[in-house]
């Protein structure tokens, strides 16, 4: 490399500069030791984010040390969301002779590993964080050596990474004005956490707003889980204002809608009009047949692998963050209020 | 090795002799190579079994090649019914510094991929299969190279591999006289397949006879799936003999039973009762509250990742199949026939 080209182009130098580190703290950082303290490791992602410092990863990929692998992370396997989207990440990687293997981020949590670390350490070609994790500052450690996109979620934004996700404040308002559409007056979200649950319930908040409703917009939180669905319909149906509808961050949640609804004796959709978000399987049982939003799942897997794939061949591309358009799924759990 | 050695101890020139293949087809094979026709590899794994051939793992576990990781496949991922299996493994696997990577085999198996070969490749300290697998033979190809754990299903049987399981026969005989001591009579089987599946559905038949009910008891295939279970109970109630209870083979199946009554105007349980298998989360979902039986799966989980273990300390040691206690957990959908 030139004086000229080095000057122009962030080296593991000027990080360390920037950062205020030695230069084999950089190194250790990049190589994803656990051995770097937090705030250390956060400086020095700063100031690659900063300096827009990239590692050779060209050079990388196309060396003989591939291994034709792409580490997949998952948030949590016990809600299947995210089914759909692995059959889209699939097809495209299989295509390019690429296998996936995957990793539940909630047992490695629970242990508090690193979760890309494993991964690493098997010197995948890439990584596809699927869903929200707990861990973002791993991610961008594991972005400065290989090929990193974040899909099925808004969070984190970090550099050379790609985000794909579907559009959460519109598949919000669909749901909303369902809702409304049908007459509901009195409408209440049970909230989320996270990127997504904000911009999922900002979107409801909005969509109250324009069509006069602020007023009738009831929000309660939850963890986002079944039994917090359960428990956040109950304080809605027990408060003074029963709303006659309730639109939920997702499917899991609105199932706990659905079962407080019945303790209550309240009938589905007669009493209560229930909407959940991301057409699980579990929205598709025939048994429940939730009215839901669509994620477009299989299209965010496709477009996560193609950005991947990008990335393979371009790894100094800029990073964007690609919405695929949720659509309203109308099943059996809603109607106009009695 | 001295000449008496390895007389006594199978080696690949003598595994080659009894499958009539050269030792270089034999190599292929504990490669794992796509490249060996089924009935050459099958031969050469019965070969290997006939003569208690093992490859020297112990040589290989004590080397500093070892990835510290341990490969699962997972039958499908959209059937929930291994988390808890996967939960008691990485309880163990972590206490001994391993780390679980995941495939789901329902994908590989689209694409008619050898589904332990991306795990072979990455180099895994040992594999777990969990569920039934579509391609036992590359199961065995694996074994023959590293630590082999079957979990949560009853096949393949192969030389050196633990078989870790809930007692399939214990559970669908307590699913059965539960029915019969609520006083149903004509009571159904929605069947599976594989060795799980027949094993549960000769244990209804068994405890049916047993109890001076064989003339009562209806089977009906199914692909054990939720519309399997739809269509098989749609054929059974429109049937010339309505049974008043239906146990299905697995908890998936069961929630198509319960679609199935809800559509033909049948209340659960007052008009049918319906069991199901597994206790997975959909199971426990409040809205469902299904009657199913416990597998024990975090203790399955324990006992494979035990199994592993030792096997990384003793590859010699005798395989052997090892049953958990299952439990019936009686909730919602079962009551005595009205």
């Amino acid at each position: 490399m030139s004086e000229a080209q080095s000057e122009g182009r962030p080296t593991i130098r000027t990080v360390a500069e920037r950062a205020g580190v030695s230069k084999s703290l950089v190194s250790l950082v990049l190589r994803g030791s656990e051995q770097v303290r937090p705030e250390k490791r956060e400086a020095v992602l700063r100031a690659m984010a900063e300096l827009g410092y990239r590692p050779n990863a060209a050079a990388r990929s196309l060396s003989e040390q591939r291994t034709r692998t792409v580490g997949v992370l998952l948030n949590d396997l016990r809600n299947p969301w995210f089914v759909d989207l692995l059959d889209g990440l699939n097809s495209l990687l299989h295509d390019n002779g690429l296998h996936m293997i995957l990793a539940d981020g909630r047992l490695n949590r629970r242990i508090g590993q690193d979760l890309t670390r494993p991964f690493l350490d098997l010197q995948v070609d890439g990584l596809i964080a699927v869903g929200t994790l707990p861990d973002p500052a791993a991610l961008g450690t594991a972005a400065a050596r290989i090929p990193v996109v974040v899909a099925g979620t808004r969070e984190p934004v970090l550099p050379g990474v790609d985000v794909v996700a579907n559009d959460d404040e519109h598949g919000a308002r669909l749901a909303t004005e369902h809702l409304i559409g049908l007459g509901h007056r009195a409408i209440a979200h049970i909230a989320g956490y996270g990127a997504v649950g904000d911009l999922r319930r900002r979107s409801f908040e909005a969509t109250m707003h324009a069509h006069g409703l602020a007023d009738d917009a009831l929000v309660e939180p939850s963890d986002m889980t079944e039994e917090g669905g359960y428990r956040a319909t109950v304080r809605l149906l027990s408060g003074p204002r029963r709303p006659t509808a309730v639109f939920a961050v997702n499917d899991i949640a609105s199932v706990g809608a659905l079962s407080a609804a019945d303790e209550l004796g309240l009938r589905v959709p007669r009493d209560l009009s229930v909407v959940g978000y991301d057409n699980t399987s579990i929205s598709r049982l025939r048994h429940l047949w939730l009215t839901t939003v669509d994620t477009a799942s299989h299209d965010v897997g496709r477009r996560a692998a193609r950005c991947l794939l990008d990335r393979f061949t371009d790894p100094g591309r800029p990073a964007g963050v690609h919405l695929s358009t949720p659509t309203l799924e109308i099943r059996r759990t809603t109607a106009a209020p009695s």
